[in-house]
């Protein structure tokens, strides 16, 4: 069995115990769904069913790319159907051989209209949306990394290290000035090392910029780097999994505020990856860094942190939110990002991406503030 | 007034003689809709309430961006709700004063359990989730371009023309030799030219990937412009709104399927421009296109084309399929963009941004087939 068949097998065995016959995943324009990639290797736009017998199948909208690349029971066109979600829904049904007046549970996602659709084009079966349905339950399950993951994640996060340790000789250097001139450089360094893309926007902010948390455009040709804080937020991915780490960039005395800010976020990254380990809740360790930030009068204006995977942003959360009730376990691969914005002083932020262990974690990846 | 002070108040006329009382757009991670930006300018990130009297409130994510970039009559910030959207929604009701029993418009994009969660919380209001509310007259709204949208369009179109020209240059100079060399002078020549960011994942897919329609991953370290056929499809992001051109490159001699093909394409493109005009249904063109191909025994794998804007595909639809109503109206800009793909000869795709005039059309963008 290789690792897709088995992720298929695992979420397969837990319809019949919830009273449904099959699972419907979408992966499309404005509803993006890797759930599909995880359990297929398909990387995008198909629909999958998933029976609770443990049979799959998948409509894709670009058959060749699924011939070459996907690992499912039975890979039909999008086309064939029309390209509707319903009339491949009902083939779907048909072809598992789905008893009528079984439920069918939809991707929490399907937006209202689609949902009265799925119904009335599909009479006969009971149509189930629901945040805790088998949308919940993948994303459950892509939290705990299995081993295939943690090979790529080996891989990935060994990249992103040498791509990290390049920018700071090539900023050291003098050969990186630009906001565009670091981003650009990490754009083709990953591709470099066979990499599919970034795992997100690559955010570059240079000392005018780098109070926003979520600098808009992400990076420009502003300088970098220079006299200030800069901050260097990218990820990359491999095989569909992204790295996310960040880095801070110290040019000139650091003295005042920004010194105190430049202390602060370190020390915190430190006792929160300190505070990592199986059993501890997540919400616990984002209550610790609030805790050292507000003992002096600073507030973050973010989550402290949050899973990685075919997304940038999965599950376990990691902030301090009430409704976060994630206890950390094995497999698990989260984000520590402390961080401190002010709007002269400019931003800070140390960011790595830590897998819980058995016995405690593991700093995957070796993000640090550079002093220049 | 100004253009988004106008075009909320075109929104909001359409209100009351549809019964609703209240609008609410959402953009957010999973669920982007620039009709917010559209309305207000704030790029991203925010809920968008516009009542029937004409009044409006962002909730916005991020304040400080909204204080600098957002025309609207209030902002308030997402955490003054909790973050709840649902929260946000009673406050919004309650601010605009907005009377229990009347009818509220939600995206179409609201998922079902939303929808569901939307009622429960505010059970004195009726809520409207449907295809054919306020957010497909807010996207046929933005299939009309206005003034200043033309304006925005007139510069991007400049610019996009400029960067073609320089990647023809740097092609044939041999400076660009790779897939990410072409996709990295874009991105660099962008930024310098005051664009925000690319509109889409900029496709450049040398002679040995030029045959998918859409090559995954978008760009590698492979040749470019190497014997053979190469694809570029790239578009430029300028104050929210994006181009969107192909570039096809010829190398070496052009014989046999490669010679039929680019004739086809040369000339499929030809025709269908030339019958751009307003009251032209957009499936004719498309039609024509496929009836020039089907006559040589080619088909092509995609739509003829689609409107640009605000996102890299919206309103109206160009092709050929039978739920296409679409009449062709001065201020619609489309891409014409017939394309051809083999296994073995490879793709070719000439791609370009037409706007329907008042007599006629005016191509505003001028990508070609390169030969070298």
């Amino acid at each position: 069995m290789n690792a897709f068949q088995e992720r298929r097998k695992r979420l397969a065995d837990t319809l019949a115990p919830a009273g449904l016959a099959m699972a419907v995943f979408e992966d499309t324009e404005g509803r993006r769904d890797p759930s599909i990639r995880y359990f297929t290797g398909q990387p995008s736009d198909a629909l999958l069913f998933i029976a609770a017998n443990g049979k799959s199948i998948l409509v894709a909208w670009d058959v060749n790319m699924a011939a070459a690349m996907a690992s499912v029971d039975k890979i039909e066109a999008y086309t064939d159907f029309g390209r509707s979600p319903y009339k491949a829904v009902s083939g779907a049904l048909k072809a598992l051989g789905t008893p009528t007046g079984s439920k069918v549970d939809l991707p929490a996602a399907t937006p209202y209209p689609m949902y009265l659709r799925y119904v009335e084009e599909n009479p006969d079966y009971d149509f189930i949306c629901s945040e805790d349905g088998t949308s919940k339950t993948a994303a459950d399950m892509r939290a705990v990394k299995d081993a295939d993951e943690l090979a790529i994640y080996r891989t990935v996060s060994e990249i992103t290290d040498r791509v990290m340790d390049a920018v700071e000789m090539g900023v050291k250097k003098g050969e990186l000035r630009t906001e565009a001139d670091v981003a650009l450089f990490i754009e083709r360094a990953l591709r470099e090392r066979d990499c599919e893309s970034t795992g997100f926007d690559t955010i570059a902010a240079g000392p005018s910029r780098s109070f926003g948390i979520h600098a808009f455009p992400s990076y420009t040709a502003a300088p970098f780097a220079a006299e200030g804080l800069s901050i260097l937020d990218f990820g990359l991915k491999y095989k569909g999994y992204t790295s996310d780490v960040t880095m801070t960039f110290v040019r000139g005395s650091l003295t005042g505020k920004r010194e105190e800010m430049v202390a602060l976020v370190e020390r915190a990254y430190k006792e929160a990856v300190a505070m990592c380990a199986p059993g501890v809740k997540s919400r616990d360790v984002a209550l610790r860094v609030d805790a050292i930030f507000s003992e002096k009068g600073y507030a973050m204006p973010h989550g402290l942190g949050h899973g990685v995977g075919l997304e940038a942003h999965e599950m376990p959360a990691v902030r301090s939110r009430e409704d976060n009730t994630w206890v950390l376990a094995p497999g698990h691969i989260i984000t520590i990002e402390p961080g401190l914005y002010d709007p002269e002083a400019g931003g800070v932020r140390l960011e790595n991406d830590v897998l819980i262990t058995d016995k405690g974690h593991e700093v995957l990846t070796h993000s640090r503030i550079v002093y220049l």
